[in-house]
């Protein structure tokens, strides 16, 4: 969310009408901070958690491409990203609730323990009682157990997986997935069994304490209402993983 | 200071030995998050109070070109890099005391009410205990009273005055001062008898509670010595501002 | 056109179908290499003539604040985003026909004559043939002219004019005009007349030698197509002021 | 060579009066419009002969750390950049006369042909007399002979190599070599036997039809003279590879 920058934007506000949390994207992979501080304002409003969605200084590339950026590297910029957004929430009167690492460097966080450790490490040097969401059963999620922070693990409901329990990347045809009805019944499978169907067909775990919809997506508000109205329908109650 | 970025850094380094306080610079007219990392390390080693140089977004003119932002604009840009520079100091263990508009966002704030209030509000709004340092007698110690933050009126001992108590514009032919001894003298003056002589000749009356040398300057470790020794020398106590 | 960057996009693709020319943004104030080749390639396809949208390197302001950059930096900024351009055009086979300031460069090169000049000499300094494109009665239409290269006045169809010829600044009510009909009556009295009204109703003199839309307006498609049609009911024949 | 950027300069001016070709950066990784100019102009005074120094879109990280661009996007930048400084060129009355990849950008095209081939076509389809710069045995050269451009082979005299031809990282201990006279002597060496020692001792063919150093390296300047001083001390003439 909060993902435009300047002139532009990506319409990503109707979803704050249906979500319970948000990550806001802080300036290094897009938003700035006229950009963030709407966004916090609105999720404010709505009763929205909020989260600081840090990425690579990479605007042009959208954080989604990958960069060799070392682990100290990596501390560094998720420690400021923070930051920033914190005080736009403190300025708002809101409160800055978790943190999730965005695009290649969630992906390169989800494989690879270094990174993992320093994005904990930071969200820890910072402020200890923020919660790290991740990919589930990911390094980054190891690295918050051994960093000492709490971490919540989420699920893509919009994104095809692997048989590892990885996303299939952007690049490969059919990663993202946009066929509402589909993608309402998989989410409802991963919180009531836990599982979900991989793009080979197999079944593979997965720990949904929380269910990702990308905001740039062209169906996102669609997807995110579909999603919570096939969970009220079956009973599954929705609410924010950060409690007030 | 920490105006580097990337591979570039400006060799301000060795002025922590020597002063009390510190402007860091945050992201968008110089500085990055792992330079701010390192400045903020060495400056709390060497017990040096560290403030939040804030400037405009504008990299390639390192913050000195003027840029016609709104106040709205100037209150999101500032907050966003309180907010960086004081994580980095949480995750250091070090604690953000006062925030100094940069260049000419700081030039901008001293002659021009809207902006100046827009950046105490912007501090108030993230933290009301930070202090605000300005240029003596300018719209932005004003802004502070009015807001309601305090403010410490500062001096510059290596910049060339006009009779109203601005500074002689960069752009202008003897803006900066280099001679080292006569840097001392005019600093000297400044504390002891609250006056300076302007470019014109006129005494102009300035509040000296802080004394600015620019990190920037060929010679800014040799003129901060010299400023140092001249007080010592006249009995004066250098202090930094903001206590522990 | 062309002022999409990364991730994002004004959607400015459509206009391509009805105007003869496109100012195609440099990466400056918008617009990547990518983007300036997609609009490229489309304004070859369908014989739109380019030319090259230089502004300010702002690209979270989208080159729409003044920026106090010096004349020669002017000069530096526009020779390099000309050349950026004309390689991509190269590339494409197609050609740079001519140079047109954005935004707040635009305004200032208007106003002011040292910005003028320094703007025609890097046109003149990279290819002396090619045109440039200004406001009317400007003080850039009159550096062409002193510089010795070409130049066309265009007149700006959705934009409020002020009684001296100038533009009502963005930032005021009423400065950027959306009745699609109206506009397009406007157009046809400033071709037929050569006059416009003003926003105090005072009329003005305009050569409109191009009839200016902005990419970025949200109905600028139709605005265009509204344009070209009240032309052609009028008899007016519709061409690309650089020949082929 | 004009690694500079806005405020900040590399001292690499002082190298111009040895060398006879000089890789300018282009804005991506360093340099700006303004420096670019000053490279320039200093280039053509001393006869120097000019190539775009094209780099990933990465300033904070100088274009050294390896992004995931994808083909298309290499092209794009490439042709990008090599316009800008064309137009550069031609602005001061110099000609550009080779393109050379920079830093992580360079690495991937010596390895990996689909990058390679990017750069050599970006090159090909701007001006095809443009000579592609690259290391000695590269998929880069490879690149150039299948494009059907001119390509010159280079080596590096302050930096190891590995036994395969590659260099060694620099992430990694002993990969940028300091000493002066050791330097000449392997420049020496590359130039008379066609091999250098590789960092396990073994000999790796090199075809050193020019010789790099590293602008930025803090003794780049002593390390140019050396090797051109061993070179005329042996008999070795150094001439530009691009002819007038």
């Amino acid at each position: 969310m909060g993902e435009g920058f300047g002139r532009y934007r990506l319409n990503d506000e109707a979803l704050l009408a249906t979500v319970t949390s948000a990550s806001i994207a802080c300036g290094f992979h897009a938003g700035d901070p006229v950009v963030m501080r709407e966004t916090v304002a609105s999720a404010l409003t709505r009763g929205v958690r909020i989260g600081a969605h840090a990425g690579y200084p990479d605007l042009v590339g959208f954080g989604r491409r990958d960069l060799a950026v070392t682990p100290s590297e990596v501390e560094a910029i998720v420690v400021y990203q923070i930051g920033a957004l914190q005080a736009v929430c403190a300025a708002a009167g809101a409160r800055l609730r978790y943190v999730k690492p965005h695009g290649s460097l969630y992906n390169r966080a989800a494989r690879d323990a270094a990174t993992a450790d320093a994005i904990a490490r930071a969200v820890r040097s910072v402020d200890s009682s923020l919660i790290l969401l991740g990919l589930a059963r990911s390094a980054l999620i190891e690295a918050a157990d051994r960093v000492g922070i709490r971490s919540v693990s989420e699920a893509f409901v919009d994104r095809a997986y692997r048989s590892d329990g990885s996303l299939v990347p952007r690049t490969e045809p059919g990663a993202v997935l946009t066929d509402v009805g589909a993608v309402a019944d998989r989410a409802l499978r991963m919180v009531e069994t836990g599982t979900v169907l991989a793009a080979d067909g197999s079944v593979v775990r997965v720990r949904a304490e929380s269910l990702c919809v990308h905001g740039d997506d062209r169906d996102a508000a669609a997807i995110v209402r579909a999603v919570r109205t096939r969970m009220e329908q079956a009973g599954v109650s929705v609410a924010p993983f950060a409690q007030d």
